[in-house]
């Protein structure tokens, strides 16, 4: 079927309340044939740069989407709504940082719009909730229009035909410069001569620690390291090394991380995102 | 398609057992058509009265469906199993209270059935589990006997054609008066020159404090606000004031409400659902 | 249709990282036509028993699938990727105990496969996640292969074609002896005149405690009991006793399970999953 057949969903909203359900609910309504894939509600509560991070290491994964994505502290205020064209699905969300990174992964930004058609949106659009009234209703029409405009990614496939899909959602609003989006200030990451240092850019359900430094860099440093004070090992697996010790790898989004076995890392090294991790040769 | 295509599911099951998965089987069983909108399963364990907030609010925006919900402490002793018939879907769950203010922001039960024909439940009823026993399997069922009668919302569509969705499911069991349902005592909510007094409905995700006031009641306030003992200002959304501070608004679901921006209200003022909040003008 | 239309999803990945985000867009992209049924991913991370019970209690009240389940603290190492074929579906997953007591909840392993064709796998295999990288596109690859061999389940039945689906499954692996998978070690049950003795298998989120005991060995009680220390009534259902009172009963698994009326009877017992629990006659 041509047109986008999935709509992927990622916000901080939490599972307690209805406002997943909510939107799902306008989804069904707008667009009953498309299917919703979940990727989190658990994004930390206004942290944009979690939420960005999450899209950019899970969208690739997922059949070309129209991706909502809402972590949106300044919901109602000046920030502007926008959708992002993209040869892996289109991003829709708000301006504030978020969608980039997501939109790097996906093969680059090639056409970005300012939502402001209220046809595409809710009747009625509240203040504090355009998850509901503008971003899932936007994603809904987009996905209904390029069904009826008889444009969209190939059943299944990953690819979008970004020129068609850029003219079907210039009826959403009117384009910018994606050079224009508002970016987050890019990670920290410094090596050198056997030693690496990284911004921590997440610690996950496990309590495995992921760095800045992409999965590459890992090779460049010797088999025996110490990450702060603590011993590890460099390897691949969390069996790697004995419980409860560290070991450093590439992990499943490519980047270097450190991980104990059977264990949390991010409690041993007593670390958090954003704090800064440095990983030396053991002496 | 006729019939019903979507099942909405609302529990305080939690997330962490199989509760929810058992009774996504049964649904897959019985109605392989069907789809199902989890709203969410995380209603505090046997709290009706919050279950009760997050159907009325949230219920409206789902297509027409069949609408399970179960908090239900009270499962397996006297208290009846009931389906209602809305003009907005059909609600099947537990006669303790939670049904009834969906029924009324759906557009009023028109007929109210209590479950006891055997033949739509499963072969075999547990005494502690009518979700997965009772409840999916009715809703299962009606979405199929409804399908086969060819009567059901139009697809997509918010109107249900409720004197013959009643008819089928009067093989369910026999009609009862929706005045004699039970109804949980209506909250607290007074105003008067300048003020407003309403109990705390619930605290979102966000922390953000839910008043019983109808948002229409907004309007009569002055701009500069006490709520409780500490200064707020009347607003649309959370960047209306400087970080941390105080905004009372009209939530997305219409009702008066009490938010810090970038902060959670409920901690600042040390409330929880059932508390009567007084927003006084500020002196 | 023929084919598994199905594939169910049990995991300890949590809902708070792409985990679980990226296996839903796996199977969409291999096998767009299936629908996937959440079981649980909050199974305490890496509790393999855990794991195994949820899947054996829950399973059967789903239609036929390939149910995909993954709690694999083992990840990258020698433990094996399995594939196992039963009346009830096909489950896949490591080959550490989490399956067998599944697949006899099933109706029995009919044949085993271990995992090692690449060509059912993702294109790059990473060292830690495997249910994205392995276990997804298997479950995947098999729904379609059976569709496309027009072997499969009845449409929402409950049965499975085994040797049929086993022919299918051969491309994927080479067969081992079912009677080779690792089994976890069965719970600890004793029982004697009035009294009975079990391990804890499970806490659920009301704080209801599982016995190992099957709930037939509940008849053979008398009807005073006392649950460790603490008076206890058998009964049926939560309301057979006043408020914060325990009750011994049978749970909708079927097994012996203490409840606390309105309560939490975990709490009140001091136990958790591994505890051994003896009731006995009051006196």
């Amino acid at each position: 079927m041509p047109g986008f057949g999935w709509i992927s969903f990622t916000t901080d909203y939490g599972l307690a309340d209805g406002f997943v359900g909510a939107c799902h609910g306008v989804i069904a309504r707008l667009a009953p044939h498309v299917r919703v894939i979940d990727v989190t509600h658990q994004v930390p509560a206004g942290d944009v740069r979690h939420g960005a991070l999450v899209l950019a290491q899970t969208l690739p994964y997922l059949p070309a989407a129209v991706h909502v994505a809402v972590v949106d502290p300044g919901v109602g205020t000046a920030r502007r709504p926008v959708a992002l064209v993209t040869p892996g699905g289109v991003l829709v969300g708000p301006d504030n940082g978020l969608l980039p990174w997501a939109g790097d992964a996906l093969g680059g930004v090639t056409t970005a719009v300012v939502l402001t058609n209220p046809r595409w949106f809710a009747d009625s659009v509240s203040h504090t909730f355009h998850g509901r009234d503008i971003f899932a209703p936007v994603a809904a029409e987009l996905a209904t229009a390029t069904a009826l405009a008889g444009v969209g990614p190939v059943a299944g496939g990953a690819t979008v035909p970004v020129t068609e899909v850029a003219a079907v959602l210039s009826e959403a609003g009117a384009p910018v410069d994606p050079a224009e989006l508002v970016r987050l200030p890019e990670p920290v990451v410094r090596d050198g001569e056997g030693w690496l240092e990284a911004e921590v850019l997440g610690v996950d359900h496990f309590g495995n620690v992921q760095l800045a430094a992409p999965g590459a860099r890992l090779a460049a440093l010797p088999q025996r390291l110490r990450v702060g004070e603590h011993p590890a090992v460099r390897g691949e697996t969390f069996g790697d090394v004995p419980e409860g010790e560290l070991v450093v790898l590439v992990d499943s989004a490519g980047q270097v991380a450190v991980a104990a076995h059977r264990g949390r890392a991010a409690e041993l090294l007593s670390v958090t995102a954003g704090a800064l991790l440095r990983i030396d040769s053991h002496r």
